[in-house]
C-alpha cells in the first residue's frame, strides 16, 4: 500500500454530496510485483502500450510461421503411404493449400476492417450466425491457444532435450519453468514481450528466406544436388496403397497445419497502434505473403532434392543441409532457429488468448475478471489462466508433443469454418441491401456491396473446404486424442452459456427497473454466540450494544461445570445482557446456533434484520489461525443463503 | 441440521436472564456421517465406550506382538556379519533384551498406577524432568505412532503384493485406502475397532503360541529336524568380522525392535473400563508375558533348526515350515496371520496417538481441536490427523518399508529413556520423603516408598540401556533416514512450545483479571464501498443506515463514463447519503479503500468504531463464487489487523 500526503486530496462539492478526488499520485505503488513485472502503468498510458507493424509481425506471426517448420513434412508423411513416387503430388497440394489460405486470409482482412475491436471468428460468428456458433468459435479458439502454448513449449523443450539427453527426466519441470517465464514477460506488457521476442523471430525469418532463396538460385544454376544419404523412408504400411482421392484429401488436410496461427491477428487487433485496423491488415498481408512463399518454397525444394519424411531428421534439416552444402554454420543456424521459433509460437498465444477471453468476458460468457487490466495494462487474468491451463496440459501429457498433436488444429479449423460462413452470410446481407441503405450490427455497419456475390461464393467455398479439413482432422485423429477436443468444445459452450445466464439473471435481479419499495430496516435483533467470558467477548458485546438495544448472548453448553463458571462470570461482566444457554448433548457447536437463529427467523418481521456478532481474535501470525476453531467461518457458511441474516466478525487483535 | 418441535424447548428464568434449555432430542442428528461412522453418541454415553481386558489386549497388543514377526530376524541379520557361527549369540542376546523389557514393563506398570489419566512417557517426563524432556517424549511418541501406521500398513501391503505381483503399481493407492479404512473404523469408536480387530489378533496369538509350543515339544521328543533347504545366507560383507562387543551391541539394539509397541497401553489408559489403572496394568502384564514367551521361543527355535536371515523367506516362515512339516495348511495359516498382524499393528497407533495428542492439547502444546470429542466420543481430530500424516509418509516413501524402517523405533526408545529417567527421579523424590509425608504433583501424589533405592537403580539402569539403544539406532541408521527423525523431534518440540506460548499469551491478553475500563462504543462511522447502484447495493445501504446515521458510500472510479452513470443513479437512489468518489489511475480496487479507511482511522476517537459494510451477492450455486470479485474477502484480509475496524458482509441472495 502506498501513502499519500493529505495535500494530494482535493474535495469537490457536487450537489449535496461531498466528493473526494484522489489525485494520480506522484509515484505508483511499489511492491515485489514491481520488481517482477515492472512499475504499474496508469490507465492514461494505454495508447503507449500498443505495438507497431514491425513488432506486430514478430508477435503475431511466430505461431503461423513456425508451422512452415513441419507442414511440408506432414504432407509427405501421408503421401509416403503410396510410396516415394507419390511425393510428386506434394507441390500441387501445397499450391491448393495456399489458395485456401488466400481465401481465409482475404476474409480475415475484411473481418479486421469490419470488426476493428478484434475477436475474429468469434465476433463474425456472433454477428452473423448466432450465439451458439459464436460460443463454439470462442471455445475452439481458446482451446487451441492453450494447446499452442503446451505444444510449442513442449516441442521447444524436446529439441533441447534431444541435444542434451541428460535433461530428459526434467522436461516437464523445464517446460513449466519456460511457460512461467513467457507468462512473466507477457505480464510486463505486449510491447515488452514483442521487443524481447522480435529479434529471434526476425533471425528465423531471414534464415528461412535465405535458405529457400539460395536453394532456388542453386537449382536455377543447376548445381543443387539431391539430398546426401537421406534417412530411410519408414512407413507403417507393408504394401503401398494406390494414390486415391482420399489419400490426397488426407495429405491436403495434414498440410493445412501450415495455416494454423493466421487467426491470431484478427483476434488481437487492439494490440496495434492506431490506425489499428490498417496496421493489423498490413501485418496480416505481410505474414500471409511470407508464409505462402516459405511454404511453397520449402515444398518445392523438398521435391527437387528428394527429401524424405522421417522421425530422425526433419525435412527442413535435409533441405538446409543440401542447400548450404559445406557451410555447416549456416546449416546449424537454420536448424537451431527452427527450434527456437517453435518455442516462440507460444508467445503468439499469449497475445491472442487474453484479448479473446476479455471479449467473451465483456459479453458475459466468461468471468468478468478477464476484462480487468492489470497493473501493466494487460489482461493479467487471461495471461495467468493461459499459463496455468497450458501447464496442466503439459503435466497431464508429460510434455510429450506426439500425444498432444492430435488435439491440436481442430479448434483452429472449426473457427476458420465459422468465420468463413459468417462472412458469407454477411455478404448475402450486404447484397440484399439497397444502395445507400445500411444495416447496423452491434459492432459494425453493413453497407451494400456490388461484388457481394463473388465474395459470398469465395467465402462459402472457404467455409466448405475448411469444414472438410475440420472433419478429416476430427475423424482421422479421433482415436489418438482428438475426441478430447470434440467432447470439450460442446462442454465449454454449455459452460459459457451457463455463465451468461448467471450474469443475465443477476443483472435482472439487481436491476432497479422493477424496484419494490423495501421498508427501511427498523429493528436489529443481535445475537452474540460466546465461547467464554473474556476480553474478546466483551469487545464483541460492546460492539453489539452499539448497533442495537436488542442483544442476546448465546452459550453452547457441553459440560455442566463450564456452564456454571460462565453463568457466574456473566453475572459480573455481562452488563445485564440476556444470556441463553443451549445444551448440546452431542457436542455440536454450530448446529445449535443455526437452529436457534432459524427459530428467530420464523418470527422475524419484514423490517427486521437478525445480526450475528461473532467475536474473533486475530493475530499477526497467520499460522495461529489453525489453533482456533473457525466458528465465524462455519456460521457464515451455514447462514449465507438465509435472507435477513447478517454476520459480523468483530476482530480482537492479539499481539 | 435437525429440527426440533417447539415443545422440546424449555425456558428457565435464572436471575434476570432468560435461559432456553434445549432438551436432548429424541433422535440425534443424522447425515452421511451417520451412515459412515454410526449414530452420534451423547456425552453421557462415554462410560459405555470403554473397553475391557479381552478387547484391550487385542487393541493395544497388536503393535507389540507384531514385532515378534521380525525381531529375531533383525538380530540374525546383524550377527551374519560374523558368519553363521555367530548365530549362537542370538539366544543370549534375546534373554538380555527380555530382561530390559522386564525393567521397562515394570516401570510402565508403576506409571499406569501413578498416572491413571494416561500419557505414559510424556506425563512421567513432565512431572519429573521438566517441560523440554516432556515435549521431547511427546514429539517422539507422536512421530513414532505416525510411522507405525505408515510402516505397518505398507508392510501389510507388501505381503499382499508379494502374493499378487500384478498389484505392485497400485501399492500406494492400496495403502492409502487401507489407512482410510482403519481411520473410519476408529472414528466409529475404540470399542468398535477393538471388536473388528480382536478376532484376527487372537488367531495370530494362538497360531504363534501353537507354533512355538509344537516346536518345543518336537524338540524335546527329538524329532525336530533342521530347516529343509534354507535360503542362502547373503551378507553385504566380503570377509567375516570378528565377534566384537560392538557387533553384539548392534545386534542387541536391532533386537530391541521387539520392544516397540509396549508403550501404547500407558498412553491409552483412558480407553479402559473402570477400574482402568488395574485393567490396563493386567493387560500390560499379559502382553509382556506373551511377548517375552514368543520372542524367546522363536529365537530359541531359530537357533535349533538353523534358520537363516533372508530377504526371500522370513525366519518365522522357516520355523513354521520346519515345525509343521507336511501340515501345509497350518504352515500357511501361521505365515498369513503374520502378514495380517503387521497390518493390525496400525490399529494400535490409532488407539494411542489421538489420546496422547489430546493430552498435549489439553496442556496447550497442540491445537485445542485435538481435545474435542467427535460424534462417536473419540478424538476425531487426532484420528484424522494421524491418517493424513501417515498417508503423506506413505506417499513420500512410495509405500516402501525398507526406506521407512530406519526412521522407526528411535522415537520409541527416546520415550522409553525419558520415561525410565522420570520414574528414577520419582523414586529419588519418594525416598527423600518422610514416612506418611506426601508430595502433590499435578497429576499424582508421591508417597514414601521403602524400596525406593532398588527401584531407582532398576529404572536408572533401564534409562541407561534404552539411552544406549537410542544412540546406537540414531548413529547406525543416521545416513539411511534416521537423520529425518533426529532433526524432526527438536523441530516439533520448538513448535509445541511456540503453540503453548501463543495460548498462554492469548489467555493473558483475554484475561479479565487486569481489565481496563473500556468506553462503550458511542459512535459508528459506516463506510459502504459500492461497485454500482443496484438492488444489492441498496440492501447494503438500508442495513448501513439501520446501524448508524453516519454513513458514507465510496465508489472507486477507473472510467470517467462509468463514474458519470453512477453519480446520476446515486442522485435518484442514494437516499441523500454522501458519496465519495476515489479515482484509481492504476485500476486498483482494494488499495484506495484501505487508504481511505486508514485516513479515517487517524482521526478516530477511542469510543468510535469504523464499520465497513460490503454488499455481497450470494448464490445457491457454489461455482458462481468464481464469477465475482471477492472484494469483501480481500478487504477483510487488509483490515483484519487494524483495531477499531469491523467488516460486515451484507448478503443479497440471488436465485
Amino acid at each position: 500500500m502506498h501513502h499519500i500526503p493529505k495535500e494530494s486530496m482535493q474535495i469537490e462539492e457536487i450537489n449535496d454530496q461531498t466528493v473526494f478526488q484522489q489525485q494520480p499520485v506522484g509515484s505508483p505503488p511499489r511492491s515485489w510485483r514491481t520488481w517482477l513485472i515492472g512499475r504499474p502503468l496508469a490507465s492514461a498510458d494505454a495508447p503507449h502500450e500498443t505495438i507497431g507493424k514491425t513488432i506486430g509481425l514478430a508477435v503475431f506471426a511466430s505461431d503461423a510461421l513456425s508451422s512452415t517448420a513441419y507442414a511440408t513434412q506432414e504432407i509427405l508423411v501421408i503421401l509416403a503411404a503410396a510410396g516415394s513416387l507419390a511425393f510428386g503430388y506434394a507441390f500441387p497440394i501445397s499450391i491448393s493449400i495456399v489458395a485456401l489460405m488466400a481465401i481465409v486470409v482475404l476474409s480475415y482482412e475484411q473481418t479486421i476492417h469490419a470488426y476493428p475491436n478484434g475477436g475474429g471468428a468469434y465476433i463474425v460468428a456472433r454477428e452473423n450466425l448466432g450465439e451458439i456458433p459464436a460460443q463454439a468459435a470462442g471455445a475452439s479458439l481458446l482451446t487451441d491457444y492453450i494447446l499452442t502454448v503446451a505444444v510449442s513449449i513442449s516441442s521447444g523443450v524436446a529439441q533441447v532435450v534431444s541435444a542434451f539427453p541428460e535433461l530428459l527426466p526434467y522436461r516437464v519441470i523445464i517446460a513449466l519453468a519456460l511457460t512461467f517465464l513467457v507468462m512473466l514477460v507477457n505480464l510486463r506488457g505486449v510491447r515488452e514481450s514483442g521487443i524481447v521476442f522480435a529479434v529471434p523471430s526476425y533471425i528465423f525469418l531471414v534464415m528461412m528466406l535465405l535458405t529457400v532463396g539460395v536453394g532456388v538460385v542453386r537449382l536455377l544454376m543447376g548445381n543443387l544436388n539431391m539430398v546426401d544419404s537421406p534417412p530411410e523412408l519408414i512407413t507403417t504400411y507393408t504394401t503401398f496403397e494406390l494414390v486415391t482421392p482420399f489419400l490426397l484429401l488426407h495429405a491436403f488436410s495434414s498440410g493445412t497445419s501450415a495455416m494454423t496461427g493466421i487467426e491470431a491477428i484478427a483476434n488481437g487487433i487492439t494490440a496495434f497502434k492506431e490506425p489499428r485496423s490498417r496496421n493489423a491488415g498490413v501485418v496480416l498481408m505481410w505474414m500471409a505473403g511470407i508464409l505462402a512463399t516459405l511454404f511453397l518454397g520449402i515444398t518445392f525444394l523438398a521435391g527437387k532434392i528428394g527429401a524424405v519424411p522421417s522421425e530422425i531428421e526433419t525435412v527442413i534439416s535435409q533441405i538446409a543441409r543440401t542447400v548450404y552444402g559445406d557451410s555447416v554454420l549456416l546449416y546449424l543456424l537454420a536448424v537451431s532457429m527452427t527450434a527456437i521459433i517453435l518455442f516462440m509460437a507460444a508467445n503468439t498465444a499469449f497475445a491472442g488468448f487474453p484479448r479473446l477471453a476479455a471479449i467473451l468476458a465483456r459479453d458475459g460468457f466468461l468471468p468478468h475478471q478477464f476484462t480487468y487490466r492489470g497493473s501493466r495494462l494487460v489482461f493479467s487474468t487471461g495471461i495467468v489462466a493461459l499459463a496455468v491451463m497450458a501447464g496442466v496440459i503439459v503435466v497431464i501429457f508429460n510434455a510429450s508433443v506426439t500425444q498432444m498433436i492430435p488435439l491440436y488444429a481442430i479448434g483452429v479449423f472449426l473457427s476458420f469454418t465459422l468465420s468463413q460462413a459468417g462472412m458469407a452470410h454477411r455478404w448475402w446481407k450486404a447484397g440484399h441491401l439497397s444502395l445507400g441503405e445500411e444495416q447496423v450490427e452491434r459492432s459494425s455497419v453493413i453497407h451494400h456491396d456490388p461484388h457481394w456475390l463473388q465474395k459470398m461464393i469465395a467465402n462459402g467455398l472457404g467455409a466448405a473446404l475448411t469444414a472438410v479439413v475440420t472433419l478429416v482432422f476430427g475423424i482421422t485423429k479421433f482415436p489418438d486424442g482428438a475426441w478430447i477436443v470434440v467432447a470439450l468444445i460442446p462442454l465449454l459452450v454449455v459452460t459459457f452459456i451457463a455463465i451468461h445466464r448467471h450474469y443475465e439473471n443477476l443483472a435482472h435481479q439487481l436491476s432497479l427497473d422493477h424496484v419494490l419499495i423495501y421498508p427501511r430496516v427498523s429493528r436489529q435483533r443481535v445475537i452474540i454466540p460466546i465461547s467464554g467470558v473474556h476480553q474478546g467477548t466483551l469487545a464483541g458485546l460492546r460492539y453489539a450494544c452499539s448497533i442495537s438495544d436488542d442483544v442476546t448472548a448465546i452459550y453452547i453448553s457441553m459440560d455442566p461445570e463450564e456452564e456454571e463458571k460462565i453463568k457466574a462470570k456473566w453475572g459480573i461482566w455481562g452488563e445485564g445482557i440476556r444470556l441463553v444457554i443451549l445444551k448440546s448433548p452431542y457436542r455440536l457447536l454450530i448446529e445449535p446456533v443455526l437452529e436457534y437463529i432459524e427459530k428467530l427467523c420464523r418470527i422475524r418481521q419484514p423490517n427486521e434484520v437478525i445480526t450475528v456478532v461473532v467475536p474473533q481474535f486475530v493475530s499477526r501470525h497467520w499460522w495461529t489461525g489453525i489453533l482456533h476453531s473457525q466458528t465465524a467461518f462455519l456460521l457464515r457458511l451455514g447462514l449465507l443463503l438465509r435472507p435477513g441474516v447478517v454476520i459480523i466478525e468483530v476482530p480482537y487483535q492479539v499481539e
